[in-house]
């Protein structure tokens, strides 16, 4: 998980803070995780959940896992903004219909070979 | 999709203006959704999401998709109450494995198939 895209200075926020207009602290949580050349990233997640919420959820949360929840924030975010909708639930959906598809056409090969079996004893 | 939560007269406020202290206006966004004997079906949703934002992504759709739209939020809420690091992103990941390991199983049963007929052509 890529954390070092702070850069270094005042004169460079991260992409959170650029978005929120504010001061970028030495200690923002949010630059080691959204650099300033990435704010569409940010942005989606700003959208969906809230600074408010993330910098919560982040703070409650020990630095090793913040990367990884990121991560997964990101992903919920984006797929929420392409289907405001269903967001990532659809492809929770789409998933567990594969799923089904794999688990009929398992059981009708393996049934298959059960049946081809009785010819070669 | 349940649509009719809301409770008649200004005493019963919906479970969104209930935990916001708000007052519940006859066509309050939440109310079909978020019945007040449901509490905590708002109180995970406004945690993760914000009331804000979750206002907002309901305004931008058209009533019969909100319905969809507040299942899939209250699914995703719960499961990043549930795991604040992977939230129902940890879902996708175990589906997929799953769809991994049928795939692979489908494929040697289908070989196998084709194994066992060689033998009784």
């Amino acid at each position: 998980m890529k954390e070092s895209g702070r850069k270094q200075g005042a004169a460079s926020p991260c992409a959170a803070c650029k978005l929120l207009r504010r001061r970028c602290a030495q200690d923002c949580v949010f630059a080691p995780y959204f650099p300033a050349d990435e704010p569409q990233k940010f942005a989606n997640v700003h959208k969906v959940f809230g600074a408010s919420n993330v910098n919560k959820m982040l703070q409650e949360l020990p630095i090793h896992q913040r990367g990884d929840a990121v991560s997964s924030i990101v992903y919920e975010a984006n797929a929420r903004v392409r289907d405001p909708v269903y967001g990532c639930v659809g492809a929770i959906s789409s998933l567990q219909q594969q799923i089904d598809t794999l688990q009929t056409q398992l059981a009708l090969a393996q049934a298959e070979v059960v049946h081809l079996r009785q010819f070669i004893k």
